[in-house]
């Protein structure tokens, strides 16, 4: 399903092809892991203050050198592939990611900084197995598009329902669970996650007594809803490893039947021949 | 399993041929679709105080215009189906939705004009898929009432328990929490989503230190309960598909052994003619 | 699995088969469903002290109906069925909740009083459908005995390790947390629900910094088990129904090769009679 | 999967074999089980003061009982197995579990005298069946692997995220969730179970009205690789237990064909016989 973008420098002439052998190289990939992995754990140091303090200029280097090494190892790729570099989806993940790595980040830009840590996802790319899970969870969306397109207009007609009904300035409280359709949504949100529902519930209730009608209902509907999300998943990937192992013995069992039946075709032949002869 | 009302047009005679075309037309129906999200939107945007102080005129206006159309649809249908129209459960759905939409609200009645947020839920009648989901839904359901049944004796037999046990008046809280069997109902749902359920054992031992006794044997048994309503659907989803993979495959190798016994027949007969030419 | 008392009128002799008969009859067995349910409902009914104000004496007269007419039934059975009346273990559980019933409770036993709701059980023996699921319930316990046990053990050793290390009176709210092993076992239960339990290791952490890693890991470690006690009992069911399947599909095969091949037995039997023939 | 080392005394010479039945035999086995169980509940009590200070000395004298015993035991089994012993990752596990029990710990020590609740862990080493669920679960984890990494990129990606953008001081309780990177791993380890997640996210809001935009995501794609954790899990022990079945079940038809075809393989000669005779 995924296609990785390694193992083409055969086929590329020349120079392009002395590039690929590179980035295709199995010590060089694993370099480039590692390098992710260390960067994401000095990224992740850096937000200690005291370290930033005595150590700041080494984790500024050390950054510098992962962008080189990025820079190197995405131009390269860019060389070798060209344009079609940019056909495998991974590829374009990888190069908006050093992408934005690049952008300078050292003014006031501090968001840019931050997003440095984005670079772990990478990992993500490099692994075989880890982009295999993650393609197989793009795979299994379209199935649940049904599913999610009910619960978001459950929680929409409820949340819309919850502010006219309890967000008309009751109280403080309710304003801020129910003031407008954004503030509801988040609200129905919380109470589909069953974190503290009977916080937001207990306080309805202190105005509107029967406002359990409202609530008890969308709980059972969402975790039933919840639940057949989760339930289409484990079928849909249960009936794609099973029907592979059910047609395989199907072909196994039809091959030894098939068999037989070339053997009656021969007895046939034989018995015609017996009758042939005596004629 | 859900059968659509549309496509029917053809069969219909004169003038209700031609209405039910309309109805039935695919940009028809992509038009509601659109209109139906843009005024899901809209009432959404109503929620908001200053935008409707600023465009509450443009606001109604659309308002009007959706009604209107939903009523030139309904009135189309009608006059097209007739009573038969009714027989379809999803279009009883969307007459009642539309029927509430077309109450006088701008009186009064607040409440009327919350529930023109249940137009959304006309979306589910017109997406195929979505239709399937909630038919799938229902369908689940008789499959569960026996372990819904159960769940619902054992919360109504602790509630009864516990509003003997606790609600006898001894803290304000506890009267809040196990007052009489609706509010000790309440509770129990909590207890069962096990949401917070520690603030109300908590408070409850702090008067009857052997609650607990009370408390954790229910969330046990629900606990366990749920888990069996989510197996079993499980299991029934696995086997209809199974079932139907299974059966595929037997008639393919049956077929196959049936071939292959035609051809013993023939070789049966040919052996007979034989022996009856030697007599 | 379960087997019914009922419907065993017709092999018992004389008075005791029209005993039986009366018990086994289809409108009986529905008027003590309706007598079961009405009679929770009245008890729900009898929590409410403005109603038992008003209309006690109502309701204690419906309730001696109830136990007359429990008290007859149970009664005829005994008398039909005698002694293997308690053979079925859903009689026992009848019998055990009525005796309850049965005993005094209009003097000071206030508790014998609260479970008469207990009754409510009855419903569970009367539907073959609920029945069947709890059958089904406690067939599955076995299979999940191990893992039950491993997660017994988890607790109690966390509980144990948790009273040594927090539960020295650092703290009052510590102390309730981790005092002594029941209180530590009520707070690893919490903690494996996953209620709040960022209250009880925020609590500690602020006397102990290190107590995450006690936290973590436990709620990892019981999570995990939790979800294979989850999965081993989804697996076992499947695996029942999905052998079922299998074998019935493996039998028609069966039947059909075993008819082919007592085809080829009779092709053999008359070739030999032509080679006998001949000879 | 899981060899035990037991039964194996027949094999070895003399006194150790002599050694190797007596810690083999079945009584000394159930004697060690009771005696662990036994010795967990002698644990779990001391941690109550009052019996602390009764029975302090009681509980004291059976602690050096128990570890008698399990010196004794561990003593036998060395000198029956030697080295080999430690060839079963159950013996091992065994071996520091007494280990610890045996270092002096009456004195300054208190760690190590907490430590020895963890004997109650070797149940799961005299228990077979609990022995299978480990290793099944052991053996589950290679195959989660994937899954497990890209929910800690998730995780450390979010933290560091969470710590530049609300962690640098506005109030002291986002610093408590968001200060340095450690602080947030905890937070988003406590989102990702949903405990109280809107006390950090209301929280957070009120300094960065748009942290939902950070939080939301954060939830539905952790759970969402929960999900496909737990799926992956379940679909794996179906698969295996499916694929034996079927195997089995295309062994017994493949089986029946393969007689089916040494018939035809007989037919087939006795025509040729009959025509060799003919000739």
């Amino acid at each position: 399903m995924v296609r990785p973008a390694q193992l083409e420098h055969q086929s590329l002439p020349g120079l392009r092809g002395r590039a690929a052998a590179i980035v295709e190289n199995s010590y060089f990939v694993r370099f480039i892991t590692v390098l992710i992995v260390v960067n994401a754990l000095t990224l992740g140091l850096e937000t200690n203050h005291g370290l930033m303090a005595g150590y700041g200029t080494w984790f500024h280097l050390f950054d510098q050198f992962v962008v080189a090494v990025f820079l190197f190892e995405i131009t390269l790729k860019l060389y070798a592939y060209r344009l079609p570099f940019f056909k495998v989806g991974w590829n374009v993940f990888d190069f908006i990611i050093v992408a934005i790595t690049l952008l300078p980040h050292s003014g006031g830009l501090a968001i840019l900084r931050s997003l440095r840590i984005l670079r772990l996802l990478r990992l993500i790319t490099l692994v075989p197995q880890m982009r295999n899970v993650i393609g197989a969870l793009f795979h299994a969306i379209p199935g649940m598009a049904s599913i999610i397109g009910i619960l978001l207009v459950i929680v929409y007609v409820f949340s819309v329902l919850g502010t006219h009904f309890f967000g008309q300035g009751t109280s403080q409280q309710l304003d801020f669970y129910f003031g407008d359709v954004g503030h509801a949504m988040y609200t129905m949100f919380q109470m589909m996650t069953l974190d503290d529902w009977t916080d937001i519930s207990n306080e309805t209730m202190r105005h509107y007594p029967w406002a359990w009608t409202f609530f008890i209902p969308f709980i059972i509907i969402t975790s039933f809803a919840v639940l057949n999300l989760f339930i289409g998943i484990i079928v849909d990937a249960l009936n794609i490893v099973k029907g592979e192992d059910l047609k395989a013995e199907e072909e196994d069992v039809l091959a030894e039947i098939r068999i037989l039946s070339a053997k009656i075709d021969t007895l046939q032949s034989e018995i015609r021949t017996l009758k042939g002869d005596r004629d």
